[in-house]
């Protein structure tokens, strides 16, 4: 392999990529990048376990040339050092040419980098896809059911499957849910598809979707999503984007979600969500996070906590509706925060069942967003 | 005491003699803040064993009113707690009322906050400082003295002098020194004086200078500096910085800077420092940071290093002057790019005297600013 390469184009796909490496993984292949050329351009691939992500580069872009082939090949480079010292190349040019026993050299102006490489046959391959399950979306909803479900779900490895988000496929429409045992998320989004799907319903980890998300581009563009049994593939403009699905039966989390409410509240969100940051200062002080609502007979509600050591925190809010019984209930403050963070409408509804049944957290006009939060059971 | 105040300078206030506030501490006391309020204005103070901070806020500054007051008093405050409640208050104005027992009520808008406070009798009282022994400089050339010595202090303690960076004061000159047992950084500001000032030689701790750094305003001031015998106090606007001085004899450094050299190279420093950088992504892989420089019969160096699991790298730089005996000499690339770094001049001067012998770094065009790493000794 022998050839010249922007420096800025291969940075940029290398970033891309090395999202895709951990440190944990104690193979050294794997803490590598493949690097493969020919005609069209040059692939790289990273993986790790769970993740593999593929970026190509064309040869010519936008009738620019990026890469000048001389002869083709492939070598695995260290990602770590190979990524960093790309960056800090002297000129905009960087020719890349492997010797033998996978040597490599990189030059660039007077600068000569010489890198042990690997052998490229030894670097796992990628998970075959049949490509008739696909569905395409445009990516800002991803972001959205991503956002909107992933820090719901359960950080403890005692049930692993409850480390994912679920996603369901239906026609027409994509559901994701996050839960963990005090608290639920679940989003949805319709698309539109001209060709009939057959429903899926799998669950991908947690930290898989997370980087997803840095991958997903600031500009709305349309995204591929491929399923086959356990392995979805993600197409997102010249990045393809691999992932295994977790295994085991994800809960069946629909009968937990209240269809009547003994009180319903209607309130600004960025004014709760305020007041609730500042009461969760003074709970966490406590490691507690408990803070409580107090509702009135006219349609405030009072927002409070308390640290022994610190003192008290007490702020009343008015409502825009509060309608049903009044009651006093205690939740963790933190799983509010994070609630109310994600929601993209200006008032907020939220039902009551009662100081120990769930709480549910909606937009004020949209059925496709839900959230619930279990209260704590405290002495009133 | 009970007043108003404006959230935004209180905060700001509160960001100042925060510094002061160390998580070491065990002390609840020193964990607060102390706030004092009188006619003038109210005075903020913070202390932990080495450093305290006191800011002053005027009931009226630029013809706007601060501070309305009530009752004047005292008390002191959870520091981290009172911070960020402050910061999250719903409106521009706070109201403090400090009660029986010192607990102390915040209110703002609806919010109300009760926090227990601590007897300010029990805090520390701030250093007596003499302020015959006063000299005036101007902030910028206190933050390139601290810029260019600081990083190199020692970090262990098992040499507790080398951990603070020397202060000599002679008539009109103000020179700084840091060092460990592998580099030196001295750094010297002349400024204008009308009064006759004694000599004066201390030592302040690497960290508290890192604090006071953050202290000094981006727009050019004057700042009082006044000595004692065991504390250093800096007028910084409303802000008084007080600082204790490190016990012990500083070495004499004077001894080890050359004053001739065996061979003289003037060299770009920014091509300089990123060829170093280059080198040292390689060379930190080996946990060595060991990175070469070769000289050549022309007027180029080679920079280069080695790990024996990634691989090399090597680049050849253009001098602007390569005068005397060619050499080979090893060094930590770490240090050279914290030397490189805080030099503020276009082109560098690097002398030696020898592969063992240390390599004195200094700007082309001035005197004020010298460096000195020791070399590694490796097998050329």
């Amino acid at each position: 392999m022998k050839l010249k390469i922007l420096k800025d184009r291969l940075n940029e796909s290398i970033q891309h990529v090395s999202k895709a490496i951990t440190n944990k993984t104690a193979h050294p292949i794997l803490q590598g990048i493949k690097i493969e050329a020919n005609v069209e351009g040059i692939t790289l691939s990273a993986s790790d376990s769970d993740i593999s992500i593929q970026s190509f580069i064309a040869a010519e872009e936008n009738d620019r040339t990026v890469i000048e082939l001389e002869r083709p090949g492939s070598v695995v480079l260290p990602a770590r050092f190979f990524s960093e010292i790309i960056r800090k190349l002297p000129h905009d040019q960087a020719e890349i040419e492997v010797k033998e026993l996978f040597n490599t050299v990189i030059r660039s102006g007077t600068v000569e980098i010489q890198i042990v490489g690997l052998d490229p046959d030894e670097f796992p391959s990628l998970p075959q896809i049949d490509s008739n399950k696909m569905v395409t979306i445009p990516s800002e909803l991803l972001k959205t059911l991503i956002r909107q479900t992933v820090f719901a779900v359960s950080t403890s490895e005692t049930t692993p499957i409850l480390t994912g988000v679920l996603w369901q496929l239906s026609d027409g429409i994509l559901k994701f849910t996050g839960c963990d045992r005090h608290r639920l998320a679940c989003s949805q989004a319709r698309f539109e598809t001209n060709t009939d799907v057959h429903p899926e319903s799998i669950v991908i980890a947690g930290r898989t979707l997370n980087e997803l998300a840095k991958l997903l581009p600031d500009q709305n563009t349309l995204i591929d999503i491929c399923f086959s049994d356990n392995q979805v593939l993600l197409k997102i403009n010249s990045i393809l984007f691999y992932t295994s699905v977790l295994e085991g039966t994800y809960p069946d989390t629909s009968r937990l979600i209240p269809q009547t409410f003994q009180t319903e509240l209607v309130i600004d969100t960025k004014m709760l969500a305020d007041s609730i940051d500042r009461a969760y200062l003074l709970s966490k002080e406590d490691k507690s996070n408990i803070v409580r609502l107090d509702m009135k007979e006219d349609r405030t509600i009072e927002i409070s906590s308390a640290s022994s050591e610190i003192g008290k925190v007490t702020e009343q809010l008015q409502t825009n509706e509060l309608n049903g019984e009044r009651l006093k209930i205690s939740f963790n403050s933190k799983y509010m925060l994070d609630a109310l963070k994600v929601v993209d409408s200006e008032q907020i509804f939220l039902g009551f069942n009662g100081p120990t049944h769930p709480i549910v957290i909606k937009p004020l006009h949209s059925a496709d967003h839900l959230q619930l939060i279990l209260p704590y059971r405290t002495i009133n």
